[in-house]
């Protein structure tokens, strides 16, 4: 019996792994496997219920699980809060952290009876099929911040980007072994003309390829590929840079497949992975049931794929989604003329009934 | 007699700035203004010709002018030269802290000959306007940069990220300033979630929005706002935010106007102000008379707006520059069927009839 460890947070969190998890029953069912769920609190969420955003109970329940399901965490109710104690540092950062997650996989994969509901145009598009690997426990999210007062009376405010040479290595490394599976080529995104961080992650990167002669090795400036992606996303395979950058480029990269909502994450590194939607808690739509619960239902998949070894079974869910899709099926991100709009719960159960 | 100094550059640099400097000898004709221009070697082809990317004799020349009309510096030769005497570091971000430019505008504005020109559909980017205002001076660009050997033989490599309270206070003041002129709407850009610059910036934010009642100030994650330029670009009049999530968002929104060869920018803020276009030196076109020369023509356009108050006279290179893309003059960049394809020289003289 596989333990999954289930975080839901705050927002619309809640509602979208609630279908994910139905999903893998359904899943479970079909093929024999029993999951076993333990829910724990997380986020905005833990911080009104216990005072802090990662309680020690829900750390104990991760390191005692296969793999975290999480749903999304953050919000303006808790804005004001010290940054160690914001449901985004205090509880998301020091997961990755503490669980060693520090390569994070986002695949943007273009379903095709989504082609069109991209602000694209189809034809740019239509097969795209690329993976950003983000570092996700370095840099500037990790690097010491802090204000100091001046003598004229102003503030000096500093964060700092931080890597050493292993933290580089491992990300690379990954890269490439993810290369090797895909179609062979690694563009590696920097800002080597102004940064000195980003001068040796490209003196790395060169190093690390040559011990994959097989994979194809690009560098590419991080605006001149915000700049690509949307010119001509299609020459991507793996791309791969650091943490902030690849918060942006990975937000960006997924609305070329139409929406956010369709976004999945696996963050692995540790024993123990974490899988999550791309998006985030969508509070104005908390609680009114028309979510898309795509990006949390294909994470699951990932779950049961890189976690647990279940690649038939994390098939079977990427196929039910592309079938319910196929069908015309739509949550409200998604919806366009002639489509099915379905809400949260509704295109749960198209996928169930699929699987 | 107005002075200009005149910097090429590297790469496209001295092709695209030979045009523009054709256009305003032709506007300076038409109008009866007399424009000195001063050339200066600056980036690579300083490097190679004194050993320094920004020659002493090319500041006193631009100290000495009202204003600078940039190419574009960098390129694979230099690539290898330790950061301060790279193009990029030791002679456009020094020409820019010495002269104090900490506001970079970059205005997007989609022609409406080319709203089909873009990879986004007409209908998302048509009648597109909007402004990004970047601080130009601050950031991790200028903080601290060094490497440091670890115990373990491996290397530490940090950045830093510094903001200081008058910094941000005077780029978010122009920002308020710009939109008063505009449609009175300010999308202040962070990752306030996580980074402590971010979260200062946004309270000073708050702060100054304060002084300006009249304008509407929205505050957005950096990784959203990469998501809403692609998804409803429309919706944004003037986004304002720090050095490097500004060079990011301005390159991404660049393209959504068809070509980065179309995107002017200014920098401002001392006496004198630096005008270039926002693309790079692309070397692989370097002599081939086929780069795009408009961005640089309509920096020139701006530098007679806001160095010279010469509106009027802006206003023609931009109405130009329309009637020949209505006319279906194209170049390479920007080719589609049934248009006219030209190269660098053909569409400045296209240009210059209508002046
Ligand atoms: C919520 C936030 C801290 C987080 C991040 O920036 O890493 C999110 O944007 C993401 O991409 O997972
Ligand atoms: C060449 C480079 C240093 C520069 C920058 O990043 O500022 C360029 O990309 C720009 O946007 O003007």
């Amino acid at each position: 019996m596989s333990k999954i460890a289930v975080l839901p947070g705050d927002g619309i969190g809640p509602e979208i792994i609630d279908q994910a998890v139905r999903v893998l029953e359904a899943v479970g069912q079909r093929f024999g496997h029993k999951y076993e769920f333990a829910w724990g609190l997380v986020g905005g969420a833990a911080y009104d219920a216990t005072g802090v955003p990662l309680p020690e109970e829900t750390l104990e329940l991760c390191f005692n699980s296969e793999a975290i399901l999480f749903g999304a965490v953050g919000g303006p109710k808790w804005d004001g809060l010290p940054l160690h104690l914001r449901p985004e540092l205090g509880a998301l950062l020091a997961l990755r952290k503490k669980l060693g997650l520090y390569a994070n996989l986002r695949p943007v994969k273009v379903f095709p009876s989504l082609a069109n509901a991209s602000t694209l145009k189809p034809e740019v598009v239509a097969g795209l099929d690329l993976l950003v690997l983000r570092e996700l426990t370095g840099g500037l999210y990790f690097g010491k911040k802090y204000r100091e007062a001046l003598p004229d009376g102003g503030t000096r405010v500093v964060d700092t980007l931080e890597y050493t040479t292993p933290e580089i290595e491992r990300i690379l490394r990954k890269a490439f072994d993810l290369a090797r599976l895909r179609r062979g080529r690694v563009t590696s995104v920097d800002k080597a003309n102004v940064l000195e961080s980003s001068r040796y992650w490209r003196e790395v990167a060169v190093a690390i390829g040559r011990e994959y002669p097989d994979v194809e090795l690009n560098h590419m400036y991080v605006d001149n590929c915000a700049m690509q992606l949307v010119k001509n996303p299609g020459q991507f395979d793996v791309l791969v840079t650091e943490n902030m950058f690849g918060d942006i480029l990975s937000d960006q990269a997924s609305v070329l497949g139409g929406s956010l909502g369709m976004l999945a994450s696996a963050s692995l590194g540790g024993k123990i992975g974490l899988y999550e939607p791309a998006h985030g808690t969508a509070p104005e739509l908390a609680g009114l049931n028309c979510a898309n619960p795509i990006a949390a239902i294909l994470s699951a998949a990932m779950l049961l794929r890189f976690s647990l070894e279940q690649g038939r079974e994390a098939d079977c869910i990427e196929q039910a989604v592309t079938d319910v899709l196929d069908m015309g099926y739509r949550t409200a991100d998604l919806m366009e003329k002639g489509k099915q709009l379905v809400n949260t719960d509704e295109i749960g159960s198209r996928i169930i009934e699929q699987i």
